[in-house]
């Protein structure tokens, strides 16, 4: 994939987090003449909260992740990410890189390896090369600057076709903070899945409990309201870090900073979106009218991992037919007789049948476009939901199944 | 779609079955040139069963059958079926062309409507034009023949590439009997979704109530265990017919007639697949060691239903790690560390991690094949489950998303 998704964004301008150095190298793991290997410094005092892949076979990073958060209480010095392995699916092995990559790390900043945050994406079933990457981090690690943002963007980077960052400021008691985030996703290469890595810096001081309810609310907002192809990866981790070094009053109220952490977190998701395999559109599906929210969600997740739903905005075809099809299979309450469809704002179905006349011009302009909007009315009660997805194209198949390992 | 998929069966000879006449139109619903109406006539007496749709959104076809179902008490005499336009999203006009319809067939018949069972397949949303169907019928009614097998196969075709027919004898009570089914699927044209139709017919005598029984249980192991696209149809129907001409007793022991029935069914349902759109290999999914066979079939149906899974296919990459990231996905109890995948009969992962040297050249050979096997087991329990589908290519964006309606 050498061409760059026609739904990409430019990287904003990224000012330094206090209390936030990071930076890249070239760790040789799998990739030639690219960095692949990313380092961030965190001030003594961060605290932390993941969230992480619900799928049940997850990688070494996932458990060592989880393990360490419990044992430190939430609090972290050091995130160490490759890319171009992902050390799943790599038994005792992959548990021992994990062992070794926070003891040198923890090594070179101070700290104890729980204090060490570890993420890995790329190829699955092959055990990681750790010495090449404990021989990188020295050198990594004496290179790290307040100014690494662009560098550590593009390190945790597989095949996407952009890098993905996004800022926010926010007041808190009175003190100025920031909110900048780094992901990555969903590119793909040979035998492995798209992976989503997502790391939140703040110098904000914030409590880990804070933190953890901060970040799951941001999460259920955002990146669990995205789908490219409905494939749950082995490695999924969202990271948020809050240094303390603004010097708000711990404990004390937070202002505006859930609503600059949930800004950053949806930017950062559709930019993953954005840079879906194959993408061509970003699609946007509001659903209004269901039972209850998380009806809501499922009926907007079952529109937006329907293969039919997908190929047809791909083609351009502002197919209700199948938005219908999609909203009855998706399980939740749903009455066909009261069920509303619009695209674009023209509603084309309503109450059971096409609305007779629809202006069919607007229609089409909008599908021409890059992003689409879908709106179903339930009809049946004051649940809501908005999911983001992007279509399904030639792309999706060429970047997956036009390979031999 | 002109050329006919490389996974496509010969039609097998197909004898007559005591008590049906069958046969096929043109009436011009949609298509040019070709029969897009089938009609069966059934012998006084025949019972009837069907399964339908879980899809919220059904078409009036589907609203009719479970209507008549219950007021006819499970008796049939007529079957008319059309292609081009499924009666989907239609309103009261769709219950209008319904009810038009039965009566028409029932007046040529002799019967009441409710034994006159329907189905629609093709586009949504568009008022089905009934008055052709009704003007086409009693030609139709008055060409059946017991030998209308082909056509009737051929006519409830619609971007099917290939006709599906099955049949098999049995004995009940010492007397001989025979089970033939004809399906479609899962084609696609202009702007609707895959729809499977399924009938079958036996001259053997069995109840209603023991009809129900015996569909319920075949279709849970045949169709319902297939997929290839997850895309559940608002049109999908099996209906089982037995005219009881055969002369076997009713109430009697059914001798081997289920064995007979799952066989047409699993056959019926496995051509679907061998016609699913873009298909290029048939791929048998057979999950083991789960904790219920309930749990094996959800697991079984996430990795059918895995994007990423059909494009490794398409691709003739064994890619076990995609494997297990479905499994992991899936929602079910399973342990990374008790997982193993095989592909063509060759264990590539166990217990965590890739089996040391094994042996590729047969994986690779399998894998460029037609038919195409996994295996999966969980190391948790006794369940189990086999599903099916076909992989993922460009054909099935080619035939989704590149047309305007």
């Amino acid at each position: 994939m050498s061409s760059i998704s026609p739904l990409a964004l430019p990287l904003p301008p990224l000012p330094p987090v206090a209390g936030v150095r990071l930076g890249a190298a070239a760790a040789g793991i799998r990739y030639e003449g690219r960095t692949d290997l990313v380092m961030a410094e965190l001030a003594a005092g961060t605290t932390v909260a993941g969230v992480f892949t619900r799928n049940l076979c997850p990688g070494a990073p996932i458990d060592w992740c989880r393990a360490a958060l419990a044992q430190s209480g939430g609090h972290a010095r050091a995130l160490i990410v490759n890319a171009g392995n992902a050390n799943v699916f790599t038994g005792r092995a992959g548990v021992a890189v994990c062992e070794a990559t926070a003891a040198a790390a923890a090594r070179l900043v101070g700290c104890t390896p729980s204090e060490v945050m570890l993420g890995s994406t790329g190829v699955i079933g092959e055990v990681l090369p750790h010495e090449r990457l404990t021989a990188a981090l020295p050198a990594l690690h004496a290179s790290l600057s307040e100014d690494g943002w662009e560098q550590a963007s593009r390190g945790i980077m597989t095949t996407d076709t952009f890098p993905k960052a996004s800022t926010r400021k926010a007041t808190v008691g009175g003190v100025a903070v920031r909110v900048t985030g780094i992901a990555k996703g969903s590119g793909m290469i040979a035998p492995d899945m798209a992976t989503m890595l997502c790391f939140v810096f703040t110098d904000a001081a914030v409590s880990a409990v804070d933190l953890r309810a901060l970040l799951a609310s941001g999460v259920s907002q955002s990146f669990n309201c995205t789908t490219v192809d409905s494939d749950t990866s082995t490695s999924d981790a969202v990271l948020l870090f809050a240094t303390g070094q603004a010097g708000n009053r711990v404990g004390a109220p937070l202002g505006d900073f859930a609503r600059a952490l949930d800004e950053v977190l949806l930017d950062l998701a559709l930019q993953v979106v954005r840079d879906g395999e194959g993408a061509q559109k970003l699609v946007r599906i509001d659903v209004t009218g269901a039972v209850s929210d998380a009806g809501a969600k499922r009926i907007g997740m079952s529109i937006a991992n329907s293969p039919l739903v997908k190929t047809a905005i791909a083609g351009e075809d502002a197919n209700w037919g199948r938005i219908v099809m999609a909203v009855g299979k998706a399980g939740e309450p749903a009455d066909r007789d009261r069920l509303s469809v619009a695209v674009g704002g023209v509603w084309m179905a309503r109450e059971g049948g096409v609305v007779p006349g629809y202006d069919e011009a607007p229609v089409s302009a909008h599908m021409r476009g890059r992003e689409i909007g879908v709106a179903v009315d339930i009809g049946l009660g004051e649940g809501r939901a908005t999911v983001w997805t992007c279509d399904l194209t030639h792309g999706y198949i060429d970047i997956n199944g036009s390979y031999r390992s």
